[in-house]
């Protein structure tokens, strides 16, 4: 008989996850007392990303392990796109009593490889009973002294870059939508994001403008930053390099763009950042378009070759 | 027609929650960037803590503002405990897309009152949909240069004692549960907790040796303090006084000792604290019992009067 959590029960749930936890220097007190204590160095940025069961993971197309690596690595992400450093995360997870032990065990080994690769440490969390599985991570980044990066900050003439992957995972949604498991590259790629964790400081310290991480599509997140900046943006297609997966993906579903997954698609978790025009970009770094004056008779706060694009309204929206 | 979130939109929630939030001078950046930005003063603690529809709340017997006003509470409660000062909190809120707007901003409304009266500011969320209304509320503290009152500090010869309330909630619950709605006094406190704010700060300038929140019962958080000190504690059950209100339902549903909802009853987050012998407690604080030596032969780690309660081992269980 497959034993449950019902059967684990909350405490030895708890005791399991727990287990063996080593904390850094800068948790001086981890998991098991009313509150951790945390130790940052400078002032800290914080923020809370949720994922809910058949509405951002299936359990049928993602294992435990991948649902865990992906809950941290979309939390972590905002925390690079700040310019700061991971330290620390706690989880909710609200789960049924007749999920399996080993889903969850499988979970938390998810959660604690990515904590490993991040750099934050889990030192808090709570699990209790719902309908169904839903976690919400909330994950604290040290600024060490140095200045956040806002999506406030773009000025016209700086330049547009990117470090990461972009439109990868929305292919591979596409696929698994459609019952296909490959490609296997975009596949991996829905299921767990790889942000290219540490890079957040190294744009914070090269002089980044402003920063944020790409979940909601390319065009959707620049636009945040052109409305938050009071510019345009204008992307250059041409320097957006398609995966030959994603080309692959698109004549198998009907022969669209493949340019669209890029545009559109969110939840690989790249980074996009303005920088000031003339200086070059960090190693990893690709510069994708330029920072316009405002035009307040503009159709769109981004376009793609000075035009805009048809979905640019596009992006995830939750309701 | 009743405005449901799905009408307002994932952005048109979050504004509509946002809007006209004023932050304090230790949150430079407050909500709407891809994080908040905090300045505490000292070492910061942290906690999480979910609430789920119809595993901690029922929607036909808590109002919205209630179930905001509770969800902050209980977790403001832990930062209490740890003897830190409320800072801010991000909340997860999860919710089926056919949830009447009204219900979000009724339930936004006792967030931002709970917050108003703990002192922790709103300074991020993410909303999504969900099958239920699943609720995460991340909140963290600023030590402010003190030290933390763990669970661990409690000394053989230490002094319990309690501020806030006790087994109220759990009798309101009682008689929720068997479809009466009053006493008025133990359905508001099953509705609404009223952790004692500011006395957790006045508990470690006090030279409190452990302390924790009341939220499994009060022998199931004093097991805790009891086995994370390696001592045993005794509680003096004429201490503890029963209210009016909680003889009445006793009374109704069967005749019970209404001290089972002092013993065993949780959800009043009250704090509960061990001081060194002979020193007086602050103001508002009440004597409840003493703190004993190990004994490994013991049945329990918490006795009332000397005995084992039938009920020790009771305490709320998720599982």
């Amino acid at each position: 008989m497959t034993r449950t959590i019902g059967d684990l029960g909350e405490f030895g749930l708890i005791g399991a996850i727990t287990e063996g936890l080593v904390m850094p220097d800068t948790v001086p007190v981890g998991p098991g007392d009313d509150c951790a204590v945390i130790a940052p160095r400078g002032q800290l940025v914080v923020t809370t990303d949720a994922m809910i069961e058949d509405v951002h993971f299936r359990r049928a197309w993602s294992g435990p392990d991948d649902v865990g690596r992906k809950a941290v690595a979309s939390a972590v992400a905002d925390v690079e796109a700040m310019g700061a450093r991971p330290l620390g995360l706690v989880i909710s997870l609200s789960a049924p009593a007749e999920t399996p032990a080993d889903w969850v065990l499988g979970f938390t080994r998810g959660v604690l490889a990515e904590c490993s690769l991040s750099g934050a440490a889990l030192v808090g969390g709570d699990v209790t009973r719902g309908a169904h599985i839903g976690v919400a991570v909330t994950v604290f980044g040290d600024l060490e002294g140095r200045t956040p990066v806002l999506r406030s900050g773009a000025r016209p003439g700086d330049t547009v870059g990117y470090t990461g992957r972009l439109g990868m995972a929305a292919a591979g949604l596409a696929v698994l939508g459609r019952g296909f498991r490959s490609p296997g590259a975009v596949v991996r790629a829905h299921r767990v994001p790889e942000p290219p964790y540490g890079q957040g400081v190294v744009a914070q310290q090269a002089g980044a403008t402003s920063m944020i991480d790409c979940s909601d599509g390319l065009l959707a997140d620049l636009g945040h930053v052109a409305r938050a900046s009071g510019v345009l943006i204008d992307v250059d297609s041409a320097a957006l390099g398609v995966d030959e997966a994603q080309k692959t993906v698109a004549a198998a579903i009907g022969g669209g763009d493949p340019l669209t997954f890029i545009l559109t698609g969110g939840d690989d978790h790249a980074l996009l950042a303005t920088f000031p025009a003339g200086e070059s970009l960090p190693s990893g770094w690709t510069v994708i378009g330029r920072v316009l004056e405002h035009d307040p008779d503009a159709e769109a706060p981004v376009t793609v070759d000075g035009a805009v694009w048809p979905d640019a309204v596009g992006g995830w929206r939750h309701f």
